[in-house]
């Protein structure tokens, strides 16, 4: 099965390198904008800047920003190929000029000098005809053991619940680390807690796992938080969830 | 080294199993307000629910509520003992009227069912005097390798960070398992990603290790989940965090 990735981004590099190490796919060729294949990238991967060189393959995936799909998918001209994007929240049909057309997106954070296995990584497919989407599942079981089929809207759903989950949780820790550094107080002391934070979910749902003033609904404790933040810009955001997460009692 | 602990609530248990498991602390008697000593607890324990019958020991370990830690303090009348609260947010002068007095604050957060090491648990303590503060120092070494003091402020300001590192970051999760359960996907898709997220601050800064939408500042993606949030309890809180982390990209 010959691929061809579009672009040098996080996600590329992460699917090239496991299609790289996999016995039923081929790396065919990499395009990219940039005039040098990436030095983060196998330098035996053949490379091209000219979409005039892009050969033909069975598979296309598109690895590029949402906003640059439709245009790099416009200049693509091979017709039997099967065409997919790797968007969390781009609609399927922004393809739809091409005959077989999917997505194969990969719910996972993607960052330069991570090394990541795919394998345990959900992908998340759709395609416009049962026969494309059975294509690309193959491919896609090559990459992962855990394969969802979701179309456009619930795709976009399970994006947000990973905007939630990882970049809203992380941010929480970007404001923890940012208020210890403030009191000269190595955020390293955090670390215990937010690795149990991540293990408590193993064995309980997050609704269980909820703890702290909020949900106890200990209106002196916030307010003695809401009175030290008074002023930084963090003190909006801890109203705002400490108010919905006050809610959860009734729902508990 | 004799020590009473008081309260039966998720702090005392993993006390008492530690100092149990302790070869130099004893656990002299647990005190609780309800009648028979819960059933997570080790049955050995001497339990009493009558505060007359309060033995004489070194040590006083409050792990109680925070609005019920001034009304307990009250009733101690040993003197020469030290006593300590275990709250992330109560001020040490809180236990003023007694002569040794300090605080032993253990951050993490504790749910029953869930079985916790102390070794790794960084525990914060204050103390109204050096004296009392090394024998404070003494004992909390016998419970973690991880002992840091901190005045009452700074305290306060590590509870807060642990409120955003734990329970806002957990709730974040609480979010995404609604999201995708009224969708009826199972939320387990998620937890490599939460894994991931959890993982990478292990070689990464949080804010280094922040990616999305919302640091990218990717208004396409933001709006078009803010069309599928709107009405839902979560659009604020979708709101409120990506104009927070919008602003990151200019401290980047």
């Amino acid at each position: 099965m010959n691929i061809v990735i579009i672009g040098t981004g996080n996600v590329s590099h992460h699917l090239c390198r496991t299609i790289e190490n996999s016995k039923v796919l081929n790396l065919l060729q990499l395009f990219g904008r940039i005039e040098k294949l990436p030095e983060n990238f196998n330098q035996k991967i053949v490379y091209t800047n000219n979409l005039d060189e892009l050969k033909k393959a069975d598979f296309y995936i598109i690895c590029v920003s949402d906003d640059a799909i439709l245009e790099i998918s416009d200049k693509l001209i091979f017709k039997d190929s099967i065409i997919v994007h790797t968007s969390g929240s781009t609609r399927l049909d922004i393809l739809s000029k091409h005959k077989n057309h999917g997505v194969l997106y990969p719910l996972q954070t993607f960052s330069k000098n991570r090394e990541l296995s795919f394998k345990n990584i959900p992908i998340i497919i759709d395609a416009n005809s049962k026969k494309v989407l059975n294509e690309i599942k193959k491919i896609s079981l090559q990459l992962s053991k855990n394969v969802i089929v979701c179309n456009s809207d619930q795709r976009t759903l399970i994006h947000i619940s990973a905007v939630f989950s990882n970049n809203f949780g992380n941010y929480m820790n970007v404001i923890s680390e940012n208020i210890l550094k403030s009191q000269n107080i190595d955020p390293q002391i955090l670390k215990p807690l937010i690795q149990e934070t991540c293990d408590k979910l193993k064995h309980l749902t997050a609704k269980k796992s909820q703890t702290g003033p909020a949900v106890r609904n200990d209106k002196i404790t916030i307010k003695k938080h809401l009175s030290l933040l008074k002023g930084s810009k963090y003190e909006k955001i801890y109203k705002t969830i400490s108010t919905e997460i006050i809610k959860l009692n009734d729902e508990l």
